[in-house]
């Protein structure tokens, strides 16, 4: 605990922009996402602020607009809310002080409820890990075929073609079947092709998740073209000072942008567990890139004319800022230390804003952790996209599933 | 498989009647609950129908409005998924046919991954089981002090006061204590109160959790001052047929409606694993309560008066119909079968309706076993709002604090 509230870093938020591409991931999606295991809490920054930076009271409230004020919401929500809380509220204080003293030792009986809450925590968190081993050859054999390593074997070719006839109308199986199979001899061109593995792979997996596909840009595509492979792993207790998290990594190939091979971006949880035994993020932390000599993708070179008045010259001024890549994903806003918290002239809007991008963030990588990672193949054929929740509509899914057939 | 399918009963949409008290749970809430494990997944109707009652092709896509079509919005979806899907299908239609082969070996690959995902749900499921018992002397001891068969010891009355403070501001904890013990001093005036317990503590409970009390009318809080215990069961191998599942238990005292002690609501998972290996709900299972004569809460007596047009005689009509009530949560909808699925004549507006109400049925079974079972003292004191997801507005959490204040 001591650990991560120094580690804190205030926030820099001129560093990233706030932008379309960053900020309003589509929260319907992620929050109905099917698996959601695991799952840590976004702490909410206002909760904390309003507590004057009380550590213990950590919630896993969506945040994201506690400081807003919607007046008619207000009035609507207010009544509702009386009637709810007035009853629990007036009735307590109307009980004698025998029945009192119950509730506090109820509430103590629920002090060791949490405790096992908290061990139930843990203990998944020891079954995610024991499980990612089991995984990690899958995710081998992955890298091996999309890098053209290997060639799938004729098993797991026919099991892929098989997976995908399950998922299909019954009756036309056979017939599937037998298309398929023309596609079998083709496999003898192989050779002449000279494609080495699955070209692209990640690059359009991760295209074909919305809200990451948001945030790359044309100038990202480039380099998205040589991701290789990305991979989870857990926090060992040494490296992070016991504190629990994940880490996940972005292998690259060769390009002309930067001279890494190894981006990452590692997630911690707080070591005090939540409401209902819950992780709670603590915070995200990025990968300084080496990027080749103007090959920034997360700066842009504006160029102005700036005419003097009295003069009546022009120049001209080139100026960095910052502009909206994929890549700011390794610039990870950092939550506010709680001096700023306490602070007496915190902006409350750049907080809300602020507390809108770091539930974005831990979003993102929750996404990578229990999704993409998992099944990238099934974003990259865009099968994956049939159980998404809704992208706006249900009517997305018929689209998806006329694509499904054009692939046949 | 078999079985589950077998006992599909047709919807039985005259029985309750959709109402605002059954219908429109709100999911924004219960979509972003804080503890979402081994949650499984709803099916949708819709696809099913969509697929000719391709059972195999089980889903976790939220559901509720698969026929409902909404041109506007169709156009803005339709313009953002073709650019994204249109990569998707354009690209591999495009690819070599050993590229082609590779992501078929891929969905192989992806196949041998789906199996483990299944046992990780297993063991998840496992674990839970392993951690109810765990919980239940707890469990015991809450129903013990709420219907006055023991006193809290002195350590849990202590402990329920420090957990108390430890949410509070830390400056104030001291003055805090000294005010708590001052209630301490209270309880030697116990015998002479002659309460037993705490009276109506579920009932309490159940109207701080915002969906559940929708549902409970006045008439239904007479039955539910005596509801004494609510417990979570597993479906254990033998008695479910090998199906996965879980009980709801409610525990009654005597009272003047139903001669039941103990009402039950069943829910099954789908023996065959959703998408990512989650658990599918396949149905729930209520329970015929013994209602005493005319006490029956979820039915009311409509008294009309007919005029017969010939004769002008006017004649009282009285007439039995279906009425809001906590007590409809022991007549859950089914789901249709696969045959009303397949006929033509299938009216799409009821079905979509009734996969609303299905939906809605699943989400109250999980807050019950995720949320009111473990956490029963924090609705009964309105902590645990605190940590829902806002009600419409975070200006709530401003309410349920003063409240909070109010206590003390």
């Amino acid at each position: 605990m001591s650990q991560s509230q120094q580690i804190n870093r205030p926030a820099s938020s001129t560093d990233v922009a706030p932008t379309p591409q960053n900020t309003p991931l589509d929260t319907t999606v992620l929050s109905n996402r099917p698996a959601n295991l695991g799952r840590p809490q976004v702490e909410d920054i206002g909760e904390n602020e309003e507590e004057d930076g009380a550590e213990e009271d950590v919630s896993g409230v969506n945040p994201a607009s506690l400081l807003a004020k919607n007046p008619a919401l207000l009035a609507l929500a207010q009544a509702k809310f009386d009637e709810l809380i007035g009853r629990s509220s007036g009735y307590i204080e109307s009980l004698p002080a025998s029945v009192r003293r119950r509730i506090d030792g109820l509430k103590g009986v629920q002090v060791e409820h949490s405790k096992i809450e908290s061990e139930f925590q843990l203990a998944i968190l020891d079954l995610e890990k024991k499980f990612l081993e089991k995984y990690t050859p899958l995710y081998d054999r992955r890298l091996a075929i999309i890098t053209g390593k290997v060639e799938p074997t004729d098993e797991e070719v026919e099991a892929g073609k098989k997976s995908d006839e399950d998922s299909e109308d019954e009756d036309e199986e056979e017939e599937g079947a037998k298309i398929e199979n023309l596609d079998e001899d083709g496999k003898k061109a192989e050779g002449d092709e000279n494609v080495q593995g699955v070209p692209e792979f990640w690059l359009t997996a991760l295209k074909n998740h919305v809200p990451i596909s948001e945030t790359i840009t044309d100038r990202d595509e480039e380099v998205l073209k040589v991701l290789l492979d990305v991979r989870l792993s857990y926090l060992s207790d040494e490296k992070s000072n016991g504190q629990p998290g994940f880490k996940i990594h972005f292998t690259f190939g060769p390009n002309d942008f930067f001279s890494d091979t190894e981006l990452t971006k590692t997630y911690y949880y707080q070591e005090k567990v939540g409401y209902g035994g819950d992780f709670v993020y603590d915070k995200a932390i990025g990968y300084d890139i080496k990027w080749k000599e103007d090959k920034d993708l997360t700066k842009k070179v504006e160029i102005k004319k700036q005419r003097n008045k009295s003069t009546g010259r022009t120049r001209v001024v080139r100026k960095v800022v910052p502009t909206d890549s994929f890549f700011n994903f390794f610039k990870p806003p950092q939550p506010p230390t709680p001096e700023t918290l306490e602070s007496e002239d915190v902006d409350e809007d750049e907080l809300e804003e602020l507390d809108a991008r770091l539930e974005t963030d831990y979003q993102l990588g929750e996404e990578f952790k229990e999704k993409i990672i998992p099944r990238a193949i099934d974003y990259f054929t865009g099968k994956a996209l049939r159980y998404e929740e809704d992208y706006e509509d249900e009517d997305l899914e018929e689209f998806d599933e006329d694509d499904e057939d054009d692939d046949e």
